[in-house]
C-alpha cells in the first residue's frame, strides 16, 4: 500500500514541493510508493493524520522574512500525538505570472498575502498603480489569469509551468535569502536527529516564570535555536511558548531538563527529535 | 490647528474606533480639535508621522486569539524615533452582514483573514458550504455586498451601521474574550506610565544569549509581560526580540538593566513608557 502524504494544497504550492522531496527519498529508502493529497487548510492537513486519511502531513512552520506560520503552531498545540519526522528548508523564488504582453498592461496582482508582502518593494517600483488582491494560496491566484490580460499572479515557477502559464518576471522577492522551513509530521514516535521541538504553557503568570524555564536549558548548555510565543486564547497577555533546541530528546541533559521544566509548566508537549534537510535552489 | 491622527483604514475598522477613543480624550484634555486620516496599510500609517502628514498613528499590535500583528512590529523596527504614547485594549465583536434574507441563501463570505480565522467554528457550523474569501480589511469586505444577496461579510457592528447594511448574526466570534491591543504612536518622547516596550537584536548567535538578556530583567525583579520574536530577514534562524516590561523607563532598575543589556545586543530600540486604557464592550 502506498504511503499517504497530506500537504497544504493545491497542487503547485511550495508545500507540495517539500512533500515531494520527502516522498521521493522515502520511496528510495523503503521501496514503497507514495500518494500526495492536497488539503485546502493547514488545520485540515494536520487533522488528516488523526482522521487516518494520511500517514504523513507536510506544513510550513516558518519563513525567513514573514516569520512563524501561526496556524501550524496553534493546530499542533490542539492536536495530540503528532511528532516531527523531519524538517525541510526550501528556497522561495517568486515569479510574476501573466498573459499580459508587458508589465504596463497589468492592473491587478493576485497572490497569497505572504507572497504579496514578500514582493512589496518590487511591486511598488514596477507596478506602482496595480491593485493587490489577496488569495488563499499562491496557486489559487493563477485561476484569475486565464481570461484577463490585465491581471497577474505571484506564484512559484513550478506552479507556472504546471498550469502552462507565461512568466513575465522571475525572482521578484525583495530579499534574495527567502526560505521557508516545513515540518514533516506523523504519528510515529520520532527520536532520531539533533533537532527537537517542544511547547509549554506556564503554571502561573508569575514574574520571571519564562526566564526560569529557559534557564533550565541554559544551565545544561542546551542551545535554544528558536522561541516563539503564541496566545493561549484565554485572555490577552496569557501565552504559550514553542521552543526548538539543538539536542536529541533522549540525551541525559535533555531528559533532566524536561523533568525540571514540569515544575514550571501547566502543560508540556514534546514533538520529538528530527533531522534537518535543505533543498538546493535549483530543485 | 487640529491634531492629525493616522490610523489603519478604511473608515469603520477597529483601528478607527481605537483612534477615535484617543482623539476624544485628547480633545477633552487639550481643547484641541482632531482630524482622522485612514491609510490602507500599517506601514503607510506609521510612515505618516515620519512624512509629517500626521502627529499620531494608531495601529493594532496584538490580538488575544491571533497573536502579534507582525507588520506593526517589523515596521517599528525599521522606522526611527517612534514612541508609544498609549496602549488601548478594544473588545472585538464580529458581526455577519448581508442583504440575504437568511443564512441558507449565503454562498460566499468575505472578510479579513484574521476575522475569518476568529469565526471559523461558527462558520463551519452555520455556513458549512460557504466559500471564504480574504479581503484587505473587514470594511473592504462590505463592498462586495450591495448587489449580491448570496454574499455576506464579517465586520464590526459599527461598520455595518456606518454603511447602512443589515446584520444577520451578531457576536459570531468563536472566543467571546476576543480583544485587540493597539498602540498610539507619536514622535514625542514618551515617559509616563508603568508599561514600557523595547526591541533588540543579539550581538552573536551564541548559546544562551537570549536567556542572558532576559536574566538582566529578572535579576532586578522587572516583570516581562510579553516576549515576541521576529526574523531579522537576514537568514532563517536569525531573530530580533520585542519585549514589554511592567516598569517605567526612568526607574533606576530599568536604566541599569538597559545599560547592561547593551553588552549583549547588536541594536537596541526603546519605544518609551505609556499607560494602558481599556475600552468597555459597549463603546
Amino acid at each position: 500500500m502506498p504511503i499517504a502524504i497530506a500537504h497544504l494544497g493545491p497542487t503547485g504550492t511550495y508545500s507540495e514541493t517539500a512533500a515531494l522531496n520527502y516522498a521521493q527519498s522515502w520511496q528510495k529508502q523503503h521501496q514503497q510508493d507514495f500518494e500526495l493529497h492536497p488539503y485546502s487548510t493547514i488545520a485540515q492537513t494536520l487533522q488528516a493524520i488523526a482522521n487516518q486519511q494520511a500517514d504523513i502531513a507536510v506544513v510550513p512552520v516558518e519563513n525567513s522574512i514573514e516569520g512563524s506560520v501561526t496556524m501550524t503552531l496553534d493546530t499542533l498545540w490542539q492536536l495530540d500525538q503528532l511528532q516531527i519526522q523531519q524538517a525541510v528548508v526550501l528556497p522561495i523564488v517568486h515569479t510574476l505570472v501573466s498573459i499580459a504582453p508587458n508589465l504596463e498592461a497589468i492592473q491587478t496582482v493576485y497572490s497569497h498575502p505572504q507572497a504579496l508582502a514578500q514582493c512589496q518593494t518590487w511591486l511598488r517600483i514596477n507596478l506602482p498603480t496595480a491593485e493587490l488582491i489577496p488569495t488563499n494560496s499562491t496557486t489559487e491566484a493563477l485561476q484569475h489569469l486565464s481570461q484577463h490580460p490585465t491581471t497577474a499572479a505571484i506564484s512559484s515557477e513550478r506552479a507556472a509551468k504546471l498550469y502552462d502559464l507565461p512568466m513575465l518576471a522571475r525572482s521578484i522577492n525583495d530579499h534574495p535569502d527567502n526560505c521557508t522551513r516545513f515540518w514533516i509530521l506523523g504519528a510515529d514516535l520520532s527520536s532520531e536527529g539533533q533537532h527537537s521541538s517542544l511547547a509549554f504553557s506556564l503554571l502561573a503568570n508569575q514574574p520571571g516564570a519564562l526566564v526560569k524555564a529557559l534557564q533550565i536549558f541554559a544551565a545544561r548548555n542546551i542551545n535554544l535555536s528558536r522561541i516563539e510565543s503564541r496566545p493561549t486564547k484565554r485572555s490577552l497577555g496569557d501565552y504559550l511558548f514553542f521552543i526548538d533546541i539543538e539536542a536529541n530528546m533522549k540525551d541525559m541533559a535533555v531528559q533532566s531538563a524536561l523533568l525540571e521544566l514540569q515544575d514550571y509548566t501547566e502543560k508540556l508537549k514534546c514533538f520529538g527529535s528530527y533531522n534537518l534537510v535543505s533543498i538546493a535552489p535549483s530543485a
